[in-house]
């Protein structure tokens, strides 16, 4: 039996796309004043994406939501990553970064990807799914990190109950930096090669990606309109750039997509878009003890967030 | 005959803790107003460092000149890099970045060091030199780059002719940012596992980076003093800030000394304090054409700077 099943390319493509509207919109309207700028490109080798691109907005001091559908030869380093013969591919992915102006509101990041091999005949040989959607807080608010993991954990129990707890688990160790010994943020979920029969059949999987995609409006958008209109001090906002820092340090020298991008001739500014606008790099930058700076950073490590008692002392 | 000669060590160790006190002192005097802060730490293994940083100056926003003497069992990640089954090791090296203020003064780096290998009855079995000076400016000034290169091709023509091309041609291959296809900047001298031998004997090797280092301030310092007082706009410091984002990418996601640093358990901030103190990135920033920002990128090329035509249309 063939690992693909003909309608996922067409059905995960329209619903990447719809999403993308979808969630332009939402931003754009609690945004209130920038709106999103679309670069359609071309890939030379087949297909093309629609990067989106939001700046100098209200609530958003930069972002993306970009889409791209591309196909054809399956360079040789990802035959290698893949570790297969074959090379011919399709993928079909939504890709989101949000980097807020007001250091009380989170960072976010989203991504959900469909991918098919071929072989020479054109024939599909492997189909698998990846994905994931992360949060990464620049002062703690148990509340808010209880809700966001709350509401990821709801649209995966639908699915099958344990994915949750598994993917959540796969995001603390994805999301984290060596060298700084702490995490990027407060996880979410993150999973790849889910490859469709165990556990989930190809529908189920398809239906994982768009129940998480459905959830980050619903993950995210109540954290953003509790706390954008919050003031804050300039040492505050410092504080975020230096936190930017490590964002920048993760994506540079660890993430995966990233260095793969960069490697293999990916559309740099869509990829480098994750970065924020400004960054800040002090020597040796260490919070005062006891204050609301330090608090974040010793929650930077893997929790149980859904069932963590807000009253907890760390 | 041992590829290790008894006095190397020490005297490379006495020649850098001089150049460093001598290098600080330079800067501090130019500057004005900031002074370097040490912070001296010990390796857990074997040895330690002396980390001076600048901040905050007149001229310097950042900069670090740090020295490192380091020993004892080398690590499995570097036996693989050096291709080797000993894991006895003595390494001693400066390292400097400086990032001023006014983005009409070039950023600049060097660093210097001197490697030996031992067996377990720590008999010397391998020795090398390392080293480089290069010049990342935001804007061009085509006297003050051929000068810099003049003056790095007087260091090494005093100890032998055709170092400095070769050396000169090793920069521009290191310093290249590939998903940018521009260099880091304008370039300068580079080497690597310089052994005795072929084509430097020992004392050679001890001279070309004495000759060098000592040539540091007499390449930089100058550029610094005729561009220092220059007044921008903060049009002109964004710019600044936005290359400063390449110079980011460049350590985080090429820089082997970094990446090896980071990923072997180095000392993060030594290491870090090459990343400038406030980076920029702008979705698809493009300089306008035939702007003074347009001119420098395209300068950003293996370009024979000591027989450079201050005229030539480019």
């Amino acid at each position: 039996m063939s690992p693909c099943v003909h309608h996922i390319r067409t059905t995960f493509t329209k619903y990447i796309h719809e999403t993308q509207n979808k969630i332009c919109q939402s931003l754009e309207k609690l945004d209130g004043k920038s709106v999103f700028e679309e670069d359609a490109w071309q890939r030379p080798g087949g297909g093309g994406g629609k990067t989106r691109i939001i700046r100098n907005g209200n609530i958003f001091e930069k972002g993306g939501v970009n889409t791209s559908i591309v196909h054809g030869k399956l360079p040789p380093e990802m035959q290698k990553q893949f570790k297969t013969t074959h090379d011919n591919f399709f993928a079909a992915g939504i890709s989101l970064v949000l980097h807020p102006q007001n250091p009380f509101v989170p960072t976010t990041h989203a991504n959900f990807r469909y991918f098919e091999l071929m072989d020479s005949d054109g024939q599909c040989v492997d189909s698998w799914f990846g994905g994931g959607i992360d949060l990464t807080p620049y002062y703690l608010d148990v509340a808010n990190v209880k809700h966001f993991h709350t509401t990821l954990k709801a649209a995966c129990d639908s699915v099958q109950l344990g994915l949750y707890e598994t993917y959540k688990n796969q995001c603390d160790t994805y999301f984290y930096i060596p060298h700084r010994n702490e995490m990027r943020g407060v996880g979410g979920i993150f999973y790849d090669y889910l490859r469709p029969n165990a556990p989930l059949q190809i529908e189920q999987l398809l239906a994982l990606a768009q129940n998480n995609a459905d959830a980050f409006l619903k993950a995210y958008l109540p954290i953003v309109a509790q706390n954008a209109q919050k003031s804050y001090t300039s040492e505050q906002k410092k504080w975020q750039e230096i936190r930017r820092g490590r964002y920048a340090e993760f994506n540079l020298v660890y993430d995966r997509g990233t260095l793969f991008g960069l490697k293999t001739g990916g559309r740099i500014e869509s990829i480098l878009m994750s970065l924020p606008a400004t960054v800040r790099w002090e020597y040796n930058f260490q919070p005062e003890p006891n204050s609301a700076e330090a608090l974040i950073i010793k929650h930077l490590q893997p929790i149980d967030w859904v069932h963590f008692c807000e009253h907890r002392a760390i």
